[in-house]
């Protein structure tokens, strides 16, 4: 089952997504939950499924405006340097532990609406990433249990301002502005994807292929990412992990490949979909 | 004006503080929030001081629980290295920008809660630090500008597991074991704090005075702060900006003091009060 994240009306909600649109879950709100974070902290995919085939109309996709999978995750816990290609070409040791940082839920995008390079800087890079998707309450959770709080995966372009991120050796900055990181183009629960450990990941940029691995290159895989970060920190329904990106980011290029307005990204993973982003400038309003 | 987030009868709600108790402003909720952050983004201050000489009943603080002075910040970006005193007993560079990294809300605790040592690490560390609350949206401001974006200040210890800090390059594990971070006793709004530059700080642990310093030992100052946060993301209301600590943390003591279960640690800032915790072991449940 594919869910997605949309407005429609002038309301946000969600529905189970299909090729041709989705079907909306407003009219289930008090069964299931309003918006996607909230089906997950019901634990309603069962009754989603459920009501699946009660369903008849699909709202078709230029109908409605896409949201980010999740819009409102109360965590998002981003990966770096996790594959090994991408270790070689930053020139960075081979790490013993995962390193994390975080984004805010507003620097997100979704599918089809336009990554924004802000008025700061024009080095705005990609990296194509496979998203976990947490579905219950996680604490303290082995690596051999990781599976069970897993709802499912997503595409990521966890889009960077690399200058902004080098100004001090902490990434916030450069990983927080707004409407820089890409997230569709629905989220596939975990039954239909199966081992994430054998995905195939392609980024291309106007058509071209930038990044290509499969997920077994993972340094730390989706497991024993669980199992971290539930040790420093409880994960909810709807929190997502971001797994790390794979080599070929336009910053370690020669010349460095930026991303600019009138660009075409898109995140493509096997068993999933292709997250789609365009590229627009930031428009600067003056302070409030 | 002192304002205080608390629970009483179940509820979690905020009030006007006093040091007797607190004047509960849960009656007053569909006039000016529920909350202070729903306070905050009413732009309601104004209407809580003229109720203030409305409301005759004060609770008494020990018949409440008390909450951190915001329970649920939408963002919490956190300084490192900002006083000169503490960027030399690290052994860093002097730095051009200011380092940010966040906080999750849920690694904050309450003034008189325990800070909660994690069963994972013994390494827990104090960090007194000066807390700024954010008044109203805030996108590229300039410094200039900054103090109409604050609605005020708090203590906050910014509690610090090292070993889990110093992982990889990239502190958020260290700083977001759940309630590790005591945020408190109140907010103090702007206006009777006057210059955040010209505060003075000290830390005590068990009554030993363990930092102390002067906020005009800052490298980048409160509106600094906020004009280049302001760049990369939008601040909102109820948003905290915590602005560094000073020398004096028990990592770079010889040996290293860490805080201990039966610990007191306090941080008093002149003009807005003391924060005071205690530390406590983690009690592990099984995962859920």
């Amino acid at each position: 089952m594919k869910l997605a994240s949309f407005r429609h009306a002038g309301k946000d909600t969600f529905g189970i997504a299909t090729d041709a649109g989705v079907k909306s879950l407003a009219p289930y709100a008090a069964e299931v939950g309003g918006s996607l974070r909230e089906a997950l902290a019901r634990n309603a995919l069962g009754a989603i499924r459920d009501l699946d085939a009660r369903i008849a109309d699909t709202l078709p996709w230029d109908a409605v405006e896409r949201l980010p999978v999740v819009p409102d995750p109360r965590k998002i816990l981003c990966v770096g340097i996790n594959y090994l290609t991408h270790v070689k070409e930053t020139g960075r040791d081979i790490p013993t532990k995962p390193m994390f940082f975080t984004r805010f839920a507003d620097s997100q995008t979704a599918h089809g609406a336009p990554i924004i390079r802000p008025a700061a800087s024009e080095k705005l890079d990609f990296e194509g990433e496979l998203a976990v998707v947490i579905g219950r309450p996680a604490r303290h959770v082995k690596a051999a249990d990781a599976f069970d709080y897993v709802a499912g995966y997503a595409c990521y372009n966890d889009g960077s301002v690399r200058d902004w991120q080098r100004h001090t050796i902490q990434f916030t900055p450069g990983k927080n502005f707004p409407s820089t990181g890409g997230f569709g183009p629905w989220l596939v629960t975990a039954d239909e994807v199966g081992d994430p450990s054998t995905l195939t990941l392609t980024t291309r940029l106007n058509g071209q292929v930038v990044q290509h691995a499969t997920t077994d290159d993972l340094i730390f895989d989706v497991p024993t990412l669980i199992e971290y970060c539930s040790t420093f920190t409880e994960l909810g329904p709807g929190d997502v992990i971001i797994t790390g990106t794979t080599g070929g980011v336009g910053a370690f290029r020669e010349p460095p490949l930026w991303m600019k307005p009138g660009d075409t990204v898109e995140v493509e993973i096997s068993n999933i979909g292709t997250l789609r982003n365009t590229v627009a400038d930031e428009v600067v309003h003056a302070a409030a």
